[in-house]
């Protein structure tokens, strides 16, 4: 079964020193996982063109697809195109169709500062979705840069969803009130057994109402089942709290 | 002023497939800030040894401290032992210290299983808070390796925290009316005028309170005051909604 890859880059000192709470990350971590993509990685770097030209090259070369959030206003901080286009060995050029764009939207308003909203890494490709964004997503070969205002980012993201959409995971959750110390060769065994599903397994100090949670994950629902049945026969029955 | 980094690591297949929240790294965040430590990266990977030891490696090289999350327990998934050798280039092997701790905490019930705790890179260090903890932390150069259950994980960083006191942040904020774009050449300026104050400037979209938050920071305060003036100065005084 193919397997499609992401990482995504968060950019931005004000998450790095609490002044703001990361939330797109977290938001593309549940559509990741909903649309059937392995979310690989997830950076968090400040606004410095060299840290964020390392993080966009690593994580082009190794996943399927990167999304970076953040750095892309007008004001000096603002260094996510500068470091893509590092990333890539390219200049930052003004981009003609972006220039139409902001010309077409501020008229007789627009100044340099506007336009510099136009600057792109030299062959970025803009993505439009018609009848949904106004403005159309900056893309440079599999990385695509979204805004880092919570709600732009959402917005953008969603026009760009379908284009992602893979075989969605099945999983299936045991909880347990045996010690996870006392299941943890049978798990291993488990895991040896079923190398195609991903099983987790998450002890608790602070829930009464179970000790350990057990995760079993793939993209094939049969061998999820199979796993499952595997694990019932070597957990302690009356210790089982429920399966989902 | 001397400055002092650090990085966290958090490793966990159910952060990246959002089956858990991170909270270690978030609690942290606010931590390291009130302690005056520049946080300059966060990285969430998976569950494997190899991502494990590329990530620690680069993180320790580039930063005074190192603080990983979750992997240690006793399951197939706890790879991050393995993974923190593999980056120093050193063997698990079992600590004797360690070992002594297990055999008098279980007595009779130890085994195998609970012995693999006591595993851990060869010259690993162990830090003890007396009377605060009844276990030790695991260290390995720079690297502070943390347990991923976060009551566990914020009782051992509490432990620790003093060791890391630095020079505090100073901060300040201003909020106004006046759109980005329209203050983004004075705040350019003002960047490239107060180079020891790192200047952030966040627009708002939804907020009807202010179109733009411009925070000052540095750990020299009256650096940050003396940008503050020049800031108040330029911004458009009618426009201004409170200074923090």
């Amino acid at each position: 079964m193919s397997e499609k890859t992401a990482a995504i880059v968060v950019i931005g000192n004000e998450i790095l020193t609490g002044k703001s709470q990361d939330k797109n990350a977290s938001f593309l971590i549940n559509e990741l996982y909903q649309l059937g993509i392995t979310l690989g990685r997830i950076v968090v770097i400040p606004d410095d063109p060299v840290d964020i030209a390392g993080s966009v090259r690593e994580c082009a070369g190794r996943f399927d697809f990167v999304f970076t959030s953040g750095g892309i206003g007008p004001t000096h901080d603002d260094v996510t195109i500068e470091g893509i286009a590092r990333a890539f060995d390219r200049k930052v050029v003004r981009n003609p169709e972006l220039e139409a764009l902001i010309r077409g939207y501020f008229g007789d308003g627009v100044d340099e500062v506007r336009l510099r909203m136009a600057d792109a890494p030299q062959g970025a490709v803009l993505v439009w979705a018609e009848g949904e964004l106004r403005w159309p997503i900056l893309t440079v070969e599999n990385v695509y840069v979204l805004p880092g205002v919570p709600e732009l980012f959402r917005s953008k993201f969603a026009a760009l969803r379908d284009r992602f959409r893979a075989q969605p995971f099945h999983t299936r959750t045991v909880f347990t009130m045996q010690d996870e110390f006392d299941i943890a060769e049978a798990m291993n065994q488990l895991a040896a057994d079923h190398p195609r599903v991903i099983i987790g397994s998450y002890p608790s100090f602070t829930s009464g109402d179970y000790k350990v949670k057990i995760t079993l994950e793939s993209k094939d629902a049969g061998a999820v089942e199979v796993a499952l049945s595997a694990l019932l026969a070597v957990l302690e029955p009356s210790a089982l709290v429920r399966t989902e």
